[in-house]
């Protein structure tokens, strides 16, 4: 299905749509920085993309707020401030030189479904409530989804003082200070957000793979957000040796015996996937010794990374333990030793059932096909359904993939997205 | 066999041998460069070797000459002027901080068997020509065996102004005018030493691998020096993309493609190896794009050296070629493309079955057990052999491998390959 073939929008629709149009032409003016857009956490980009959405959202006649640690809180009230709220958020951060699309789609999207309703003055119970999340990208500071997990106080009280931007060196402390806001509230432990004021959690994003545009459809339900098991940094210990002068059978060669551990994962991958297993498997950074590596000489340092991911906890524990009898006996067989480090595990996320029923629901009734597929990329989603709120994504077609000025997401895919959450925030809403 | 269990040195040879371990001791001082010795080729430590050799053979009673390309030549004369010479030699140069015995050893051996023989007075037909050579370690100049191809007229003719040393950034001509030296012979392609004129060639030589310590043997007869493809920077393109986000169907993981490849390749050497082939692979230098890669990007650039070896042309050939059919099929299998890139390859040279015989003979008589294996390394004897010149080379049990300080060649070992050469240079010299 291409953009085109897609139905109509519904007019009441196109404000909304206009709307979320004008704020990304804003959005990638405000955070320009070529190739792409720069808007690092707790830095000059993200400051203006906030400003920018809440500026939106007065406009629209919702009530603004901005809490302690910066996140941007825009409130459409329902009849009933007893009730949860329906939350709808992303983050508004991106990686250096990105798309002006990933977080930010999330964000819009909330905004326009809002500014929508109070245009249109569609009364409901619950407010609902739209969040602009800070600091998600973890190529800032090295945490996941650190905005989420300090707006519920999951952040370890440290991190404020020990987490430091890559590219400045200066602490978290330091970053949300110079834009206003504090850490007292990461360091007590304290949250933001009360976990029991949030009836559930919409995540809307671009889709960081090419699934949907393989598939020709324009926007997919997320069934789970995959777990991981990340090691950046796997060592292989050998001996430097001579290419020509050592046999086969006296060599440590370092880098053979890291390349046999990559391939024979490779291998039990095609194996557990053809048998319907949910996993995907990445060695990114790969490297012999730059400073002793020759043409000439059998490495004895190999190093590169794992990253592992699935929606099955159980698979990636099997597949870890798998992994380390491997390279037990590579090291037994090749006389070199394998060091994993220090690794960084995230437990999957399930997306509620009900959820993906009433979006999958508000698609049948608006003729808008979804495809329904896991999110390899960790997102906020993941921090609300930890904590046992039930959470959705509803992914839109992108090309090009995410983190890159390539992004590419269609308009017309954006609107049939906003016709099912609009939908479906008739149900959510009361 | 430890040295302490070899037959006791002929009495006789002690003085040759107490020449070698002064030679030894006197280059080593002379070229110290912290860790180990550096003797750069057409550079200081060379210069120094070469000087210190030739007054220790005008001490022995030998005739000593250099050329114009600054070749060595140490002559006991024959009775018979019209009889092509034995030739014995190796170079002087060695890597930055290497070891004292590489390429030093052979030519040290030819010396002190020489000396032997005129302080002893053993009169022959022919001449034994003692010969040091320039410039044989790749990492200054980037030509195999410089100084054996340039003393036959075999380099390219601008060789002199188009190879530049890498520490320096200067021309070969610029560092051979700068030693006095003539680097018009090079360019005109003029032999300075006439194949006819060589009745046998024989390269004494430090083992660069572990065998010899392994198999407890002071020394081994080489039975061919192994030829090599050589392929320095192998790319593979594929396309960068989230780790997490790409199905395995629609990845161009360039990493996964090359580490196949590599992995493959082990494999079928194992095949090889366990079917009698004399095969060694190496691949030495590994990197994904360090200015792009991440743990959590799919790699859509590897690059790997391959050094692949044997003592036989027409396996070499046909590695090579199913290396070449795999990567076809991988290309196909993970949408990636492998570029081979610049190799250089190395034809192997076969050692003389006549001198080695009598090399094995002498060690009989002597009560030496030599080993036999082929050279895994390339050494200035395959310029000979190329040229149809009956050769061959003995090595030298010897710790650590070479090209670097730790090379532990005892004199002991040294002695027993002295009292081979000596043996065998009885019936070569008539």
């Amino acid at each position: 299905m291409t953009a085109s073939s897609l139905p109509a929008l519904a007019p009441e629709l196109r404000p909304a749509l206009d709307l979320a149009a004008s704020l990304f032409d804003r959005l990638r003016a405000a955070s320009r920085d070529e190739p792409g857009v720069t808007r690092a956490s707790y830095g000059a980009g993200e400051r203006a993309a906030h400003a920018l959405l809440a500026d939106a959202a007065r406009a629209a006649g919702l009530r603004v707020a901005v809490d302690a640690i910066g996140t941007l809180r825009m409130t459409l009230p329902g009849r009933d401030p007893a009730l949860p709220a329906v939350v709808i958020g992303s983050h508004l951060d991106s990686v250096p030189h990105g798309g002006n699309f990933d977080g930010a789609a999330g964000v819009v999207m909330g905004l326009a479904a809002a500014a929508h309703r109070a245009r249109r003055g569609l009364k409901s119970a619950r407010d609902l409530l739209i969040l602009g999340i800070r600091a998600e990208e973890m190529c800032w500071f090295p945490a996941h989804y650190l905005g989420s997990r300090a707006l519920f106080g999951l952040l370890p009280p440290e991190a404020p003082d020990t987490l430091r931007r890559g590219d400045t060196g200066s602490t978290l402390a330091e970053h949300m200070a110079a834009e206003g806001f504090d850490p007292a509230p990461i360091r007590a432990g304290r949250a933001l957000l009360d976990p029991r004021r949030v009836a559930c959690f919409i995540e809307p994003h671009i889709e960081q793979g090419p699934a949907l545009v393989a598939q020709g459809l324009p926007a997919a339900i997320v069934t789970g957000i995959r777990g991981s098991r990340r090691y950046p940094a796997v060592t292989v210990t050998g001996e430097h040796a001579h290419a020509g002068a050592v046999p086969r059978a006296q060599r440590r060669d370092a880098a053979l015996a890291g390349v046999a551990l990559i391939a024979a994962l490779d291998r039990r991958w095609a194996e557990l996937e053809a048998s319907g297993a949910d996993l995907v498997c990445t060695a990114g950074v790969l490297s012999t010794d730059p400073s002793v590596h020759a043409t000439t000489k059998i490495p004895g340092h190999f190093r590169f990374s794992l990253d592992i991911r699935s929606e099955d906890a159980a698979l990636l524990g099997a597949v870890d333990a798998w992994l380390r009898s491997e390279a037990a006996a590579l090291e037994a067989e090749r006389g070199v030793r394998f060091d994993f480090g220090a690794g960084t595990h995230a437990a999957p996320a399930r997306m509620d059932a009900g959820l993906q029923a009433a979006l999958r629901l508000a698609g049948e009734r608006a003729g808008i096909p979804l495809g329904r597929m896991a999110s390899g990329a960790g997102h906020d989603c993941a921090t609300f359904a930890g904590l046992g709120i039930p959470s959705a994504m509803l992914f839109l077609r992108n090309d090009h993939g995410s983190h890159n000025p390539r992004e590419a997401m269609d308009m017309a895919d954006f609107g049939a997205g906003l016709a099912v959450l609009t939908g479906a925030l008739e149900e959510w809403l009361g």
